[in-house]
């Protein structure tokens, strides 16, 4: 990985993911051949956009939280199956279908939990069997369309979410679930913005989402960018401003779904699920499609990630506790899917979220044109 | 408030609220007329003993978070109505009762939210009219029976909330409700201490307690200190760890309780409530009767404190949020009743706290030799 010098984008960069060209925030960009992720480590003090050289340096990105988000997260390993694919066919010929397994199973050992990884993974590789000599460039011709999908799913999730409001009232989101965490638009705030275009966002109430602060650095910047009013909370704050009044909905996104509708996502989210519930507030998640893991059952069945105690044990780097602090610091967790008033997808909404209803969803055509 | 060299205590002091000298940490010293504070916001890096000069001075410290926890706060006052007692006096004769008003009013003011600070400001001037001649020595006497009283409340505390346990399991707690707290000992860590003895406690889960990290940064180091096993966790893996079963039950403090039993404590706290509502859980409050306050009627009428949303934005002048954020810092959150198993004070435990058992508490003899 080389560092660029920092600016807003990569010099000429144009996304093949947003065609018309209006594009805000963006984390992920393919411009001839190289592949630039923001760092979104320095956010928000510090814009600085890695050049990512090879698959290696890619799952190193994604295991230590260069770029994070799930639909992100595949849209990078996409891009890097790109680059494996170039250099293995420049050094071993007809025989990169081979020699890029190793560069697969690192790519997918990256992080257990997002099932985004996997999925595009396996997208890529369904295209193997059918090139013919450089695989380059039609690789790279399906990794933009992973890239413009995820957008313009996003998009179309933030319109099926905007329906759902039944008032204008304050949204509670946590994490990042924004620009950075996709190809662009966002998930839950994908529908949070979609709704405040319509009018009906009074106001966001980030959680700040110890232990890494996503919500305090990177979607509170994506708010302020948007105009879109915005108060920073602690996560423990969230149940309390619930019992207030005024709060509309709490919406989310999620790293994994399972067939029977059971949100996997960053840690926090059942708490706030659980709260939501007692105070009889709408509980939403938005994600796409690829999210939904039809393979694992339950949640119960997702491997959730812990990270590094040290993460918990300090803020931004800034050691707190006592030296030879244990910490338990699992990186997301599991909401039960009767916690969920809806999973909006951009093949539309399941609500209540459920075997049936996930399984209708997956059945369904794809509604991006 | 002058700097003491960092030490473990002032040099020769023996505490009245420890006659029997088994004392662990302790965080506030009364010595020849002298009052020290160890500055809480410097642990755990350093242990720095600050020597309180005045009535202003304590108030500022109260204000400042050199001292918190609604006992210790209580105990400060009380010493601190002592120095100004004292300084009066010399300036004004037999004056000083008007002449002290003032810092008495500014003592009240330094937070809004714990009882425990109007209890000991009125404790201390219900003795204004019986003294003759200088008032130093008979306010002393009373601030340190103050503190005593709160120690011995602690521990009887301690044994009846372990009397609660229905197993051996791991127990949650928030905020720091130990020895830093209070006089010495600790309300709800005073229970968890007692059923550790008892063999009740398998593991204590802390609660980091944002924004100011009390859970991280003191209760960490005290159980340390006691030998209790202990890990970290963010407070939004309360929820998720209450879900994988074992929580034997959640145990917090409180800074006031209304007469119907509804409490107000650390921000987060309701969050747990919920949440171990949600699971079956038991949620159990631990405070002496000088946190009750029979003059609210409900958690409603009690002011909530507001502090700086800098706290939010970032930690220890660390800042991460990006500027111009804006934040909601309320840093107490009020509980109702219906969702706390058990009030555990010092003369008795109301089971479930409620108007009829609250009032039952505050009409019986005071169980302290």
């Amino acid at each position: 990985m080389s560092t660029q010098h920092p600016r807003s984008a990569p010099a000429g960069a144009s996304s093949a993911a947003d065609p018309g060209g209006q594009q805000g925030v963006r984390a992920i960009e393919w411009r001839d051949g190289r592949l630039y992720l923001l760092d979104q480590r320095l956010l928000p003090g510090e814009e600085r956009w890695l050049e990512v050289e090879d698959s290696d340096a890619a799952a190193k990105a994604i295991r230590e939280l260069v770029v994070r988000g799930a639909p992100a997260i595949g849209i990078t390993a996409a891009y890097a199956v790109v680059l494996a694919a170039a250099r293995r066919y420049r050094e071993s010929g007809k025989g990169w279908r081979d020699a890029i397994e190793p560069d697969l199973h690192a790519l997918a050992s990256a992080r257990p939990t997002a099932v985004n990884l996997f999925w595009a993974l396996d997208r890529m590789r369904r295209l193997f069997p059918d090139l013919d000599g450089d695989p380059e460039a039609a690789l790279a011709r399906e990794a933009e369309r992973i890239h413009a999908e995820d957008v313009a799913a996003n998009h179309r999730i933030g319109e099926l979410g905007a329906d759902l409001f039944t008032g204008a009232g304050a949204v509670i989101t946590h994490c990042n679930t924004g620009s950075l965490a996709t190809g662009g638009y966002g998930t839950a705030l994908g529908v949070i913005r979609s709704a405040h275009a319509r009018g009906l966002v009074t106001e966001v109430f980030a959680c700040e989402t110890r232990p890494w602060l996503q919500g305090a650095r990177l979607t509170v910047w994506e708010l302020q960018r948007e105009g879109i009013p915005c108060r920073l909370i602690t996560d423990s704050a969230a149940a309390a401003l619930m019992r207030t009044g005024g709060v509309e909905r709490v919406i989310t996104g999620a790293d994994r779904v399972a067939a029977n509708g059971d949100v996997v996502n960053k840690i926090g989210t059942y708490a706030l699920a659980v709260a939501a519930r007692h105070h009889g507030i709408a509980f939403d998640v938005a994600a796409p499609v690829s999210t939904i893991d039809a393979c694992v059952a339950s949640g119960a069945d997702v491997p959730i990630e812990e990270r590094d105690p040290s993460e918990v044990l300090g803020y931004a780097g800034h050691a707190v506790a006592p030296g030879g602090t244990r910490a338990w610091n699992p990186v997301f967790d599991m909401t039960p899917a009767e916690l969920v008033e809806a999973l909006i997808t951009e093949r539309g909404v399941a609500r209540p979220p459920n075997a049936e209803t996930i399984r209708e969803l997956l059945e369904a055509d794809n509604g991006i044109g």
